[in-house]
């Protein structure tokens, strides 16, 4: 039986023992769910950059800037962090320079185990596939919010830990991993609905980004899962 | 309306804005739950110390030393750290200098914040009403468990921000507080049943200290909450 382990916020990151897993990185409003969009409309690779300076040497190169800080699009940027701006027009064949407040930062720390994928519930059936097919045990790794715990994916990590579970391969002796299953089974029923009260839907509201919400609470729009490696997320088809 | 803030690992307080809030620091098993107990028993003082070296001054002194870290009592003390240690006999009209893994560097957080206190599930009624007369903001410190979330720890955190916002005083737009109370009403109609996955119960049973676990999941045994002023924790009837 392989172990899951859930981690509430990338901050707590230095408190678990990843070497030896599977990650998932996951910020489900917004950055992970586009990046898993920009794959579905076919971009080539997406780079995962955390810092605004790296990103600035992007500028001027063949490669489209995606990137955002506290939810606005960097002026330099040639498109922000909602996933509707993830176009096949824009992205296909692209790769994507890619920088958000906490998502990048997630990604390139679950980067530090053994493999990392990209969650979001729009990949959420192909991703629990590549986890199951990992044969290894599984870290799920939660953005959060500026060290805080969110709830969307706190409950996304909930639900991949009942889909593992239920194939009789996974177990967990990990708090956070049973407390977001039981949230999961009172979102479950009526996700969309459930997450509404989630406070990261009043900061994108009030951004006039709310928009891209009911998008990224649907499940299974896409059976690639982006991975990382080499400092680059490339999509696998599942 | 007064906002309610859970704050799930004590590692995550300084995120969190508090120099206002009425604090309570919250180490189900077994620190505030063992404390609450001391006071239920008479005790007079209760003093919250983080480190061994300090705690080793109190040695030869008139205070009953009362310590553990990872769960075992030091060899120096007079007591560990499970509820049943705090005994009338062993407690009453005692001041007890007090040191535990997670708990009392929780205690010692809280009380940066406007004002703290204790709280566990055997004095959770005296303790809403503390902060219902409190007219304040109110922050729930979760100690967690070395840098990990805790079931036990949350799920109280969830019953008092529901009575709280039972009583019509309080509302919250904190995603942790929201998952609190949702994990409180599952709960919440069987606490003992529903804690017995919780990863703190393995560890007491490994050292032999499981059987603190059903007394601290009791309701409303003590009607004092203690309450830290000036490096002392003195008990509050309510």
């Amino acid at each position: 039986m392989y172990q899951i382990t859930v981690c509430l916020t990338s901050e707590q990151f230095p408190y678990y023992q990843t070497e030896n897993c599977n990650a998932v990185a996951i910020d489900v409003l917004r950055a992970t769910t586009s990046i898993c969009t920009a794959f579905l409309n076919g971009a080539k690779e997406v780079i995962p950059i955390s810092t605004v300076d790296e990103l600035k040497t992007y500028i001027g190169t063949e490669y489209l800037i995606a990137a955002e800080r506290d939810g606005v699009k960097l002026d330099f940027a040639d498109i922000g962090n909602s996933p509707q701006y993830f176009t096949r027009e824009r992205v296909e064949g692209r790769t994507i320079a890619y920088s958000t407040t906490n998502g990048t930062h997630t990604i390139n720390l679950a980067a530090q185990c053994h493999s990392a994928a990209i969650g979001a519930f729009i990949n959420i059936s192909a991703l629990c596939r590549w986890l199951e097919a990992g044969d290894r045990d599984v870290f799920l790794l939660c953005a959060g919010w500026k060290g805080r715990f969110s709830l969307e994916d706190s409950v996304f990590a909930g639900a991949v830990a009942q889909k593992l579970m239920d194939t009789g391969k996974f177990t967990t002796i990990c708090d956070s991993a049973l407390a977001a299953m039981d949230l999961w089974s009172l979102a479950k029923p009526d996700l969309k609905g459930y997450i509404q009260k989630a406070a990261q839907n009043e900061r994108l509201r009030k951004i006039h980004a709310a928009d891209a919400i009911p998008y990224c609470h649907e499940l299974d729009l896409t059976d690639v899962v982006p991975v990382f490696r080499d400092g680059v997320l490339r999509g696998m088809s599942t």
